[in-house]
């Protein structure tokens, strides 16, 4: 191309604007500072430049660029890519976001063939694609944290398979249960995270590449190619869809706030379970802190935090929930908005992933505290309405007589296995003197023998398969 | 059982509790009604009785019941299901529940053995089993109102695969697409939310019952035949978690608030569309409204209230994220709170479904106005840049040459096509007389003409992909 | 007027509506249930009678109405609420709302005066005052339930105003404190509540009246003169404002949410303070209810549900947030999505004011059990750390010193005050025989004598000063 | 005080720890950094060390500190702030907060005096301080550029007291208005979010020093000096209280949410002026943005970003309210993410008033398109219906007759204006020939001539009004 072709120098108005044509005035100061997104879209500088590449080899199969061009552009984005990961890129603020600050950078290498790089797409399907790229990455990177903290609450129920505790429900003691067993409620909560996980993974993995700034473009563009190099499974079905869809970030948000809500479950036990009343569990010191004031106090920082940061989570989901209400096809602005919560909330998960990743391993259980409490509270109470109906009781009647059992207990300030046989068959004559052997802790728990049960064979059981399932994800 | 092995009559003070034994007085009577549920969880009394006749069956098989005791009491609550819905059934506060409600009146009729029912199980699984079988009637319910909404979309979409109207980014005139290929970005939409609710199906589809209180129970239950008879894919894997588990419910409402976020930005379309300024569509009267005041108003209110219902789904997400946050295991009364919210949201994705299946396939296009609105805006800007691309000008040059002849146009007040061949050349001398066969609106829209492009024959093909997706479901 | 004057009997297509001049067809069934809002907004109805009343005087005034016929309306307008409050008012759904019900039974009664009631206004306005006089009614009744409350809470703090226990941070021990004190922190609590009830009914006194569709009215009203009727401070400054404003309800909902967090807070405290775990109160069994498998257990359901109803409050405000967000002015359908949420919210509000101020003064404590915990934990080590100060060492030395002393402790499975002073004496010399008193429970909470401060005679103070500001209130 | 006084040389363990006495061994790494809070709460270093500064003079009146100590401690401060404020402060995780850090600075600068400042406080008193101050700093910044932002919107409803335009309901063309009218309906949603911000300012600027780490502290303090010194209206009324309020926080961030939520309906209004459709008014450039695709497109961002923007601050809204929800008192490690969402919300604000601060003051209205479009519509219809009432008509049937014109309009697609007085008369016989005047636009908005109507002298003495409100603010 000779030069006379070329468009006079853009004015200074807009100098590095790539849209500049049709303005009479170069951006206020504080309107680029407030459109610019490249403080927080750099983050993805990686997954854009893997996008760039992929476009042009396919400008290049379609002829649109020659060989020749396509390989100087992917060369010179490769080695952008060292330059950023040197930490020798001079990220600008005048250049709005990543995506045009590489272009730029690009130009500046190579000139006008660079230039030639945004044939046939735009910024918004440029974006759609590097946000997926990114987010499929860091998936994968907290299914990995997610399973590394299952394993670990995997061996603490295997370790602790038989050691009982009282059950709670109100957080009143209800049966003896084994700490194995509640363990692996923590595991069920996270195995279905790790699921949700997957299935959002699956239906974001779709290439928006071609949808250009809409309409798809006038370019013979291949986009079974970008995709499948991008490795997804395939291009996007509909262009519009494709540049306003952020279904995959609310999802993905609304899977963390689930684990988040787990995760703040698990930390409130582990607070209860700390403090002098409970005293269940110890926490080594190095997932502790003290006080600027009180020399005595280990605080339980840790799950504290981790509780505390459901919050930020569950207002990020709020967040682009609200941003995408009502939004008129196709791209808006208010899409530049999605960023920072989604990415936020990647950065909490993993923070707090691999925080119970590293304490739950490294808890230790104070047993016989937890088998005192066991022994409090009538935990066992059911298991003397079980054996009376097996004596012949219909259960809501079995139910009555041990409720007036507790209640003599109360008034007397002792458990029911302290109350003497006679004091039983006072309440029902079918009271045996076999009835004090089903009031015991391991009688109780080894009694709930069945699939998903606290019998300690069934948690041992349960701990196994889990195991597998964890071991066998790819 | 002879007389003298029953419980004394309870005293008065908790006529109808079926846990009065160790209390001391009755429940006050504001405490009675703020605690009581019966007033919404009647609701999913069929599914109540289903389960109990699942696990009288079940209790059958293990020996608990004999086959005359069990056949008894599913007799008596078929019966007790005709009562409910024949109107006849008088719902009892003191008692609670709909579990309490119904087992009361098992009771009432066939005496004694109604009372071994509650055998080998709790509220907290019970309740846990009916939720899980309702949601999953009305997940099937709300799938089926999507696809009859899919359906006139890409209905409508074939119908109007060909009728011009201009794309907006940023609300501002972008690029000439089709009126069929923005239908089918709606379907896409809902697409996924289909999908969504599929999983969220397959992962509830498990039966809770055998979990008891908490720690499983004592009596040789059969928890895969439970499981069978009421069409779960099997039984939960931990009886905590089994009672404390309300991922289901959040899930639900967070696939809910995406569909709602979709008929939002539908609705928003359908009042912009239908305001004066735009005037693209007709609504039918039968969808509209009139003011009480303003004699001519014909108001868009169907796609309103849609658009504003977004905000109660949105708001149910939040408040079942917020109940169970921090809960420690297993089940707290708290979780009383997941139903109502969960109703609603039910109620409300149907109504909104209907609504838009019903108005979707009744709207009327005006396409000379989408056409008109097409020709301004220079909506084929971006194809004369394509063209000097295709004459040999980078992207990036072909871009400035357009965004001036923009300004040009802007200046004068005319389209792009009103220019003069001398006024392109000036800005670009490769511009031919050639170029003018670019800016045409049939043009622009068939050149899109890929995977995902806006080309009529695109949009042909696309939206009979759609409705094979839509045909091939269960 | 003549037959003459009159229009056509109106067609059958929308029988009751009051705008079907323009309309070609009636609204479609479904429809016609999807857009009516008299199932809830019924609830307003007095106050609906009240602002027409008042319009109605207002429009005799200016000479619209004759006064004989502002009399047959404002007399036929007080027949109907007594027809309503006596439950013979029929509500009608093709009626759409309660404002059109009203005004159809009033024509239904006294004819074509009737149809004057709605000169001057619209509904749009006309809803707008009632929702404020009701919301202003609502706010002063859980006003009142709060002042009852705090009531309840001083009452109990002056009773425990030297009762010890622990008080804690991170939920571990951290310094005694007394009972009453930890009561007065939650008034406080509940202070600020208020203050915010009474700053939102004061910016939401103001009458939208006359404001009519959207901008004002041709007819020569007097805004002042009903604005002055109903109870207002004055009439609403903007036409458009004052009927697309929901400031208040939002306002409202957040004040409310503020409310329930504390609920929250004190329900967590109540439901902790009752396991077996800490033991610390005893609520009466009727604010308790039992369970159906396990005899033993009372569970407390009151602050349980209060603390789960945290979550259908800041749902209802995230549902008025989303509603309204990017709503072009003025009046919209959307709107009248704001009812549900605001009545779920008052409701909620009161119910769980009038459960906690039944509870809180039939709280027991259990002195002893709060006694002993405070005098484990080490609780009186930042007493220690500041008798060290006195003694002149810098604070953070002492702090030093004491955590030493702790670890010492910890290791040997004793108290601070079971050291010997050999072995404090090791730690530092400048410890001398005087250190034992520091470390007693009643020393330690004396000590704390300043304004708010947790020494008996400072709570018995400030619970003096809480009575007095409550017993003030208008 | 002799070396001999003085603890061991603390170990390596937690090297610059203020409490790791009683710690067996040091945080763990990744630990330290998922507690350490001095990456965002350094931002109130200055609070900080105003804070310090008060509590170190209190000291010295109580006698706690020497004056020369006092004084040796406030010198050292101001120049560790010189030091912060020039770029050369080296902030440490290791020292986990702004408190800590300033703390350990001041200890390296004046050796054993630094360590006595912290004498009668704590991090939960001083942190609970600080940021109170922060906060009160920051809404007097917003309050300036909220009536920086109003005066431009008042100055521009002057300037278009009698520009007519269509106002809107439904987003259908509903009744004349002014411009003027339409930007003060904006001024009013501001005037009170401005009164929200006096009333949360007002209610947080109480001075929690002293209230220490929970339960007060023994040393002689004066809370009244701290509080007077630092510009509270006096102390915290509760120690507890003081240590785990977050309501000012939350309440500030329901006000943002508030604030968002009015800029939206701005920017949505806005934006749909902007478009090609609507048109009714002009950006200037440097608001606006280019596509990189499409050369003709200048796009409303900072309007669309604004409204994008209201979901990050409904979210930490959300975030605030999850967070403190059944926290139990006193201070928890929770509370530390109370600063994240709220700082975001504050810099969120300021940009967004500032962003429309300078937007509007340069909006340039096309008054043609604004009545042209007023002329559509029907838009008087309400007046005709008021014509005749005035003629003897009772409202409901001036309106049914009226209806029926439209209905006539529609058919043969004109405006009323069109109409033959012969077309009318055949529809109510009352109508003259001085109908026609009560159609015109000027006519119909200076009719509306009443306190909040939209006739243009109404307006000006509204601008005027709010003006002075503004102008009258401290």
């Amino acid at each position: 191309m000779s030069k006379s072709n070329r468009p006079e120098k853009k004015s200074s108005k807009a100098p590095d604007s790539m849209w500049g044509g049709r303005f009479s005035e170069a951006p206020d100061a504080f309107v680029e500072r407030f459109n610019a997104s490249v403080s927080f879209d750099q983050r993805f500088y990686a997954e854009d430049i893997q996008g760039s590449i992929a476009h042009a080899r396919m400008l290049a199969c379609a002829g649109v660029l020659s060989d020749k061009e396509a390989k100087q552009i992917t060369d010179a984005l490769g080695q952008i890519k060292k330059q950023i990961e040197a930490g020798g890129f001079a990220w600008s603020q005048a250049r709005e976001d990543v995506h045009m600050n590489i272009e730029a950078a690009l130009t500046e290498r190579i000139g006008d063939v660079g230039k030639k790089l945004h044939t046939g797409r735009s910024r918004n399907d440029q974006v759609a694609t590097d946000i997926r790229l990114y987010l499929r990455n860091r998936i994968d990177d907290i299914s990995g944290l997610l399973g590394q903290l299952q394993m670990g609450i995997v061996a603490l129920a295997e370790r602790e398979a038989s050691t009982v505790m009282p059950g709670f429900t109100h957080l009143q003691a209800a049966q003896p249960i084994t700490f194995g067993h509640h363990m692996l409620a923590w595991n069920e909560m996270l195995e279905r995270d790790y699921a949700r996980l997957r299935d959002c993974r699956a239906r974001m993995n779709l290439c928006p590449l071609g949808a250009a700034a809409l309409a798809g473009t006038t370019y013979p563009i291949d986009r079974n190619m970008t995709a499948r190099e991008l490795g997804f499974d395939g291009p996007t079905v509909n262009s519009l869809d494709s540049v306003s869809d952020r279904d995959f970030a609310i999802e993905f948000c609304a899977a963390a706030g689930l684990i988040m809500m787990h995760l703040s479950r698990m930390a409130e036990e582990l607070v209860l379970w700390s403090s002098q009343q409970f005293d269940f569990i110890d926490m080594p010191d190095r997932y502790c802190t003290g006080s600027s004031i009180m020399p005595q106090k280990k605080n339980p920082d840790v799950p504290e935090l981790v509780r505390g940061k459901s919050g930020r989570v569950y207002g990020h989901l709020v967040a682009l929930l609200t941003l995408m209400k009502s939004q008129p096809l196709a791209y808006n602005k208010d899409n530049q908005e999605d960023k920072e919560p989604l990415f936020d909330t990647i950065d909490t998960l993993r923070d707090c992933l691999q925080a119970f990743g590293g304490l739950v391993p490294a808890l230790k259980t104070r047993q016989a505290n937890m088998r005192n409490a066991a022994l409090r509270g009538f935990t066992t109470a059911t298991d003397l309405a079980d054996y009376l109906v097996r004596k012949g009781l219909p259960f809501r009647d079995a139910h009555e007589v041990v409720g007036k059992a507790v209640a003599i207990c109360l008034e007397r300030g002792v458990e029911l296995q302290d109350l003497a046989s006679s004091d039983l068959q006072a309440l029902s004559p079918v009271i045996d003197s076999d009835a004090g052997s089903v009031l015991s802790l391991e009688g109780s728990v080894a009694a709930r023998d069945h699939i998903g049960g606290t019998a300690p064979k069934q948690v041992l059981a349960a701990a196994s398969r889990a195991r597998s399932l964890i071991e066998a994800r790819d």
